[in-house]
């Protein structure tokens, strides 16, 4: 077979370091140039030609820098004759924009995933897409992977005799379902009022959380608002203890310190997705990494072994 | 500005001959042959050539029939130099493949979208998606209406002093408090419960209810089984009244019936954006039309003014 | 070289198991859904990562189910990450709607062609098209097998001494003079004269077929009824015998039973590109089998062999 | 409406002047450099902005030198913003290449088709295709003329009383019939016999044809080879009198000598689709004009007329 | 004929108002948004149907900022059925990357030409393009406007009687002599000599410059090292004075400063097609405005009149 | 690996036998059809069927015509399932087209690049391009090689001590400077004048000539008019000795004597990109072969080794 080649942007260097280390093959260099009128230009410093590429680039800030950067290393591999590219994209920042709930705006989501395949990618691995469907806004084959099983690991570590999981929205309860048969407790949901002005609020607690030890499931944490008003709720229902988890810890605007300081908040996990510098971590935060998934996966699409059969 | 021509497959040609009553123009015919190897043939019986071409058809059952006589009418329309064609499809019953939530499975709403382009659709007029990301799967530009103008028109002849909007599912429950707002009445919701074992039930009725003359709302019902679970939970919360309303009403299976037989139900409120023949209808259905409301969206488009600006 | 997987639609599930028993390869599941809006959803049930995909579906009735069938279970392959697809397709009912002899009408041979690419098919193995232009409608390789020799190998078991070839049509009288030089005959052919009402009559046979073992040869049967004027003028001329051979038996509307009962008919010979039932089977009908045919195609296509020097 | 801008190759600049004088619009000038290198550089010289630009080039040899010229007509119009560009092509050579009928051979009819898409064209007008497939090769629309009515109209001022329109082809006699049908009189076809080496040969004439004025009516003349062996079989039949017609005269290798030359040939008739040099011609040949019907399909084109209502 | 529309992005609101003001037309407001994860969104908010839409953003920097921001209204804009969209970018600063003078390096200028294509974009009105093949790195039309008319109205005013135009390049000179035509002067260029070693440095000035009054074309200035090697050049050869023009003043790290302070130069003189902040300005800066020739322009494409007639 | 088949078209066969010399593979023969209306039909004649296909064909005169054979030969080769293909282009004559510099011209540059594509070209290997941004007109993989090794190795055999490379014009120089540091000698150029009128003359030399023996370097010779030019002035500035080298020897209306004639001319050196006819020769002409460096990127290319690597 094809050699695989990996590159990776200025995104998360660290990230693609310790996928290659799992892969046992080098990172190689990519050269990234900013020129007097602020254009870049990359070079990748490897030889691509029949080589299975893979580009490692989370869009996470700068975004604009970063999904430009991934644009202009696609048009570098696919001149430089690869074989096969695959955009191993951990986070997908541009998920959110997927409809057009006001007039004349844009789709964010469709556009980037058109702009990929213009550029030259073939393939896309991606973590924890925003909503299921954004998978179809892609023109050519997705694996679309899930942190579930590096958070089980980690809670299993724990007694979760009086455990339950809570996700924060019913509507989207369905990975927090799956995750509770994963670790073996029942779960549980905060659900959503909507007002006839729109607004919308937790008026509930669906499922029995009183006296327990709450493990809170969202697919990402940014500003955190969500999560103080869940656990207010959660607080008067008396649970015993709460762990926020997530997979793409954004944490903007100093949520990690203001959801640290919230009362019974034990723990705050995330995934190493998105990149987190170490000046605005916090002692409750504790980041797993999903490079030992991500290598896993990246192996198999080398190999062409179902992806699916290990991470359904 | 070029001549409207407006065509109609056969898969709801009542709701096209109305729409063109409407827009005052003619309903131009189409031959649809079959030939002995059960292949069919297009012909559009009137010029189309650099004419603003809108072609009217629903995907409703049999499915495929419609789906492939629609293909083979825009492949028509193109060669013969229509100037623009337009979908008018009320009623896209693909759009519930939406995601890829089992491996190797197709994604029914991005194939046909693009089937639709390759065949030569520029622009579709859809009511009321099952999903609003299924806007971005076409790669085209989309008018996406909704008919709570009309179902809103139709409760208010009714007194609503007591009244209040259920939606069987938080998920979902946007559209419900819209429509609650255009009505003024309050907004409630069934909270659906997943179980670890991914079982989902009706496990309460978020907002107050009781003694109250309740509308149920929601995007379609076919075989009806959420409806008839929800309304156990409404008679145990000794509500006043049921009338249930949706945009598509599918009706499959007797569902009709079923719900007709439910206990307190008063009436059944749907659109014509799917066909009901005469033979299933039951008495306490009302069918609203959505035809001027798709009349007006196409003289709007035809002449280039907003149409967010009326249906926003 | 990457593995090969074949799956089948519903279309013709005993032909498909019969070309992979002579591939010695698995035929592997495919679950087709209906929903209760009558909306397929297909899963293939094998990995397709990286394999030499072949997705076995002629386009027999009901027509347009199995087209969309096979343009979803491309999308499937596709979207799992399929090395390369081949639709195998026996038989292409679409082929006879190759021309615009009427204006504004669907070219339904050029647009299923494209549909096909758009929904992901890299390839076509194809028997016998209608007419040879079809080839050029595809944009992709098409792989077009001819049944002649196994309708060949069939026809020498007999006593050919007195046998001619007879094409219904001069027309498309190339097929049969190759047949013939294949089996040693003479050939002879209807000759179709086309009155100056356009309607269409066989006015005369030319070559020497009196007192002659006939071997009628056509692309195709479906109601029969040119092979019975053809019959008609073959008794006045006192052939001793009459055998019809085609590749594709559609054999609608009663056709089996008719062309039975005509006076002097031996036997009728036909391929299984299109499904028989039981049901619709005489005594006098033998079908040949083309499963050995495509399968050897297929293995020459996965393992880059040549394909025309087996069948040219 | 947008102006109309016509623009003509070198290819046929007399037929060019012509349309342009039934249209009575300016025929714009083109200028056509050959560097030093053998490129050839094309300049429309006049404003193609937002216009109805229309190409005039026949196919015609030196077919590779006008075929690249006209797809650099198509590149210069398309760069200087024409608003829609239609190629009137009243002779495609390359239709005659539309079957793959030997392995490993280029289908030129498609490739020529695709190239012209590529290069900017939005339809195509053509005038009598070798076969009605190549029609569908074109990804766009086409506009397929007949040149029947000119030529009906020459013949009809003879008396037609005994007259027999011939197809030298059984396969190809719809044409015929369709004429004879225009000009009143019956219709006969030689037949084709082809011997098991594939050798085709006229083994007689169905249909009528003793002491006739015989009307011998083809889509094109080259070599003339076929009409040669035709008047042998006329001449047999005695005949009264023989006159040819036919679309495209290409008259290939001293064809018009040898056919006039021919026993009981009182005239050689053909239209202006291809030029004929004044030194090729002879006494008995007979050129009309195709320009006043692409004159007035350019027209219905221009204005969205129906060119099928007139033509059909 | 459609309505226009004219919106700006964030890069150079300044000289769309100005545009807008010449045009007589109103610059409609866009909103963009950036979310907490740094995600654009872009909603333009005024109709755009069927409008001909014009979407001024000149690539400056922040550059990557301002490219996403263009294809989310390039998106928004199709998406809210535009009927033509003409990008408008007075500064195209991936125009420099036009070739791949090492191996594996992205070509950014045809990739982003190819960006705007995905995104939306029907044609392109650009000033002054770094080399002119770039022109044909857009599969789209181009409009390429040269900033001379408005240099040549500035210098007019002054004695030319002495005057000689200077381009730094010889490679590049054909605009310096081209704009000496305009104003009446000779023409003189700096020789660039390359060493084996590949520095390159002006060697010469070829050209009567002696006690005269220098003014120095380039097609932009950046750094503006360049032009204090040549000024340089031209204090040794006794110049009288000097005066530095060019198209994009893009004046980055001080550039101005260093220019200004150079010893004999009299004033600096570029147009607004970049915009340059108050605090950057310095006092013999002179800014032309290009907002003039960019209206007309519009204008003229707007309406479907030649724009090479007036800036040929 | 996938076996290589190498097919040349008629345009240089000699340079193909010695590519696949050096290769030690077959060159396959190809049959190239002329019908009686000048069109072409290409056949491949070896099995093409995942292969690894090269097609070489410089688009030298008469360019249209090997330009259209080119594109057959590519529609036959996609048709016969080529697994890769790539266009050997030694010379690419519409490489001079690459700009728009008068209203209303082709680009051809890019017009062919996508033609080549439409076809079904996936790569190209290339000589010397006129312009280096041409690389970007391709939407696919180029691998563009210089002879500067071949002529290095040529004028190594001399002795170079007084040898100077010279530039004809110094906006090309780079290539002239990196060929002198190959072989260790100082470079000089030829300084065009441009003139307001825009004639363009030869009106100095850059660097020390006086009394050296002088290479002049191009990258092709065509009428050779620049390089008479040259001559006087190097001639005037009492140069030892004159040889002349390019890339592409063009050789245009008897060049190859004018040149041969001129005083003090020894030598005139070019590679075989384009065929050079026995009875254009001249004694002083010397012709390299770039076949050895044309079949080590092919090699390379087909191996997936870095061709960059090698003629970086």
């Amino acid at each position: 077979m094809r050699d695989i080649a990996v590159f990776s942007g200025t995104a998360h260097p660290d990230l693609a370091e310790e996928i290659c280390a799992h892969l046992d093959v080098p990172l190689h260099p990519v050269r990234v140039s900013r020129f007097a009128n602020d254009c870049l230009e990359v070079q990748l410093e490897a030889n691509c030609r029949e080589r299975d590429v893979f580009l490692i680039q989370p869009l996470v800030p700068p975004v604009q820098e970063h999904l430009v950067e991934l644009l202009l290393m696609l048009d570098a591999a696919r001149g430089a004759s690869a074989g096969r590219i695959t955009v191993v994209m951990p986070h997908y920042a541009y998920a959110r924009s997927d409809k057009k709930d006001a007039p004349r705006i844009s789709i964010g989501a469709r556009l980037v995933a058109d702009l990929l395949k213009t550029a030259g990618a073939d393939r896309v691995l991606a973590v924890t897409l925003h909503s299921p469907q954004v998978h179809g806004f892609f023109g050519m084959p997705v694996d679309h992977l899930h942190a579930l099983r590096e958070l089980a690991a980690h809670f299993r570590q724990y007694d979760l005799t009086e455990a339950v999981v809570v996700s924060p929205d019913l509507g989207n309860a369905k990975e927090a379902s799956h995750f509770a048969r994963m670790i073996g407790t029942p779960v549980a949901a905060g659900a959503k009022q909507r007002f006839p002005d729109d607004r919308v609020k937790i008026s509930a607690v669906i499922g029995d959380v009183v006296d327990r030890d709450v493990i809170v499931l969202d697919d990402e944490i940014a500003k955190g608002s969500t999560m103080i008003e869940l656990m207010d709720h959660l607080r008067e229902l008396k649970v015993r203890s709460i762990r926020l988890a997530c997979t793409h810890g954004l944490f903007s605007s100093g949520a990690l310190h203001r959801l640290s300081d919230q009362e019974g908040v034990l723990e705050i996990v995330c995934t190493n997705t998105v990149p987190i510098p170490t000046e605005k971590r916090v002692p409750k935060l504790r980041v797993l990494s999903v490079a030992p998934a991500l290598a896993e996966a990246m192996r198999r699409i080398h190999n062409g072994e179902s992806v699916s059969a290990l991470f359904g």
